[in-house]
């Protein structure tokens, strides 16, 4: 059993150790050297550059993504060349293009803002008169972590962008908190599905992860699963599906975006469910049957580390995070410090809420500027 | 923090993912093609090449080992060219000599069973005598799974191992069960004690650990832990020991042999425990704090995929066991199927003792032969 992975960023890297328990070979198509999946890079190449992509493809037995930037193009050809693409090209239109995204939601009649397709600012000015004046307006690819995103009033706002129109608006949803659904589905169709969680964003970016989402009742579970359940069928996912949901002020859930791949919102599965999401997803996109998505505690809580200290040097911030949190679990991304950049993440199980949180921000917090004193 | 690692088995394979996690480069030494740790052999050298070790070693931070066949003229050029060698060369003969091993015991005043040193076939016939006409004689080094161990009755059942003397002569244990008990030791001193476990051999291989020790009453785990405590601190050992005893039928605990390094009586901790022994190992050897060893279940149960399916086609077994037991933790060690091999294991964990059995037992039979009919 060969899998490929396009992207050999922090995704790809956490696939390495699952892929090495279940004895699956793992071979990364890297964009460079230094990459983090660095020990499972194979080939070098860019995820646009057909040729790279299909001569890395040939000869693994499914192909999958660290990341949703292969251009359908190339993905097409990999499909004609016989190789089992998966999530497939028709699904993943939806987690590439937020234009598609919105459309496909609508076509299923599930729940999600009110948008509009902006061809020019005519229509943004329509769309503003409509939404009380103020909207999100999105760039319907290439965006993430907050990049390609403005709240906007004025068509003028994105003057920049109105030349690479399509754009996507939105309404500025008057939300509680931002939830996050995923579920595993197979080839098959099997699927397995995860506790809801809560996903708390800071300057557009994830920051941390609360499983399972407090207070969640048992309605807004079952919505969030039917939700999540629904796309995945419909869309004809495989490995990962992640549905990010805003709760609304009036108790309403609405689809924000997905993602078809292990994601952030589920790295607490690593430590804190029975089958983390990056063995799911390596079980999935073989076909081979699901394992247990239960949680292993009652609650877990995921930190990300962002930027890492000034001086560049995490090394120097491990011990004292260990020594004071020895039952917090660590993950390093091999990644030098930059602001804001993710490069790693610390995860604490509790039966207690309040304890998880405490320990897993403590640890996180030797990681930033400045540092803890011990 | 570049680790070096001697050796290229399962035990070099399974310190991947931690490596990983932590962000720790791991590089190993392999002894050829095909290692079960292929992913991060570096250098392919035999562990007796004291030039080839010596290279591998030297832009190390820290060097320790998949097993402990290397010999102490290796170790001692080792680290009198500077390499930090952990466990330390003193401390590893009491792993590599079973002679030795009885003679320190012997000086800490721990308990094991009655022995003595056999140079001649006069001294083992007088051992004979005095131990009821029946004894265990062991080769003091290379010996393992149940290779250079004989039960015998008279001195010429071992006369083609006396040319090689001396051996080591035992008394026969009448114990009840086997035990294991690890301890990870830092240089710093700081330990860290993993639950006393019960072992189940099978021709003189692990077949199965059961963790906790059931009916381990607390005097039993306590004197268990007394021990193993003061052997890493009388021998100065750094990374995981595992000190292997038997439970009497008259409830003494005798010390049967030492490990140190990862060992199969802890592979249940890397799904059961809050810090798996690999990553504990190279906490400890690259002197970092170390983590909980507590159990993250009530009981935890690993059972040993032994040899494998006869037509060799381990993967076809795969899709039947992970459908069966959604919860089961699947560890594959890259080796071909081969009699009586250990190629990988499987883990549960329950708050049931009987489940936790039964399904680690369960998911273990579809690897061998004849299959598991489902």
């Amino acid at each position: 059993m060969r899998v490929g992975v396009i992207g050999g960023g922090q995704l790809a890297r956490m696939l390495i150790a699952p892929a090495i328990e279940l004895g699956i070979e793992i071979e990364v198509l890297g964009e460079g050297p230094g990459a983090a999946a660095a020990m499972a890079v194979t080939d070098v190449g860019a995820a646009h550059d057909a040729d790279a992509v299909l001569a890395f493809a040939r000869d693994k037995d499914v192909v999958t993504f660290d990341h949703e930037h292969v251009p359908q193009a190339v993905l097409q050809r990999l499909v004609a060349a016989g190789v089992a693409v998966r999530p497939g090209p028709g699904a993943l239109q939806a987690a590439q293009d937020k234009l598609v995204l919105r459309e496909r939601m609508a076509a299923l009649g599930l729940p999600q803002p009110r948008w509009a397709r902006i061809d020019s600012s005519g229509d943004l000015t329509d769309f503003l008169a409509g939404a009380g004046g103020r909207a999100v307006v999105k760039t319907p690819r290439g965006g993430y972590d907050g990049k390609g995103v403005r709240v906007v009033t004025a068509a003028q706002d994105v003057a920049d962008w109105l030349d690479d129109a399509p754009l996507l608006a939105e309404e500025l949803v008057p939300f509680r908190r931002e939830l996050a659904q995923q579920v595993a589905r197979r080839p098959s169709g099997e699927t397995a599905l995860y506790p809801l969680v809560e996903t708390v964003q800071s300057d557009g970016v994830c920051a941390e992860v609360i499983a399972p989402a407090p207070r969640s009742t048992g309605r807004v579970a079952d919505v969030a699963a039917e939700i999540a359940l629904t796309i995945a069928d419909a869309l004809d996912t495989t490995g990962m599906l992640a549905v990010e949901l805003f709760q609304t002020d009036d108790e309403r859930l609405l689809i924000n975006e997905l993602a078809m791949r292990p994601h952030n919102s589920g790295h607490w599965s690593m430590d804190g469910a029975v089958t983390g999401q990056f063995e799911q997803h390596l079980r999935a996109v073989l076909d081979l049957p699901l394992g247990s998505a239960e949680a292993r505690n009652d609650w877990s809580v995921m930190v990300n580390v962002l930027g890492g200290p000034a001086d560049g040097d995490l090394d120097a911030r491990v011990p004292g995070m260990l020594a004071q949190h020895p039952a917090v679990k660590l993950h390093r991304y091999g990644k030098q410090p930059r602001p804001g950049r993710k490069i790693g993440h610390v995860t604490a199980s509790s039966a207690d809420l309040a304890e998880a949180v405490f320990q897993a921000r403590a640890a996180a917090a030797f990681f930033a500027d400045p540092p803890v004193q011990s």
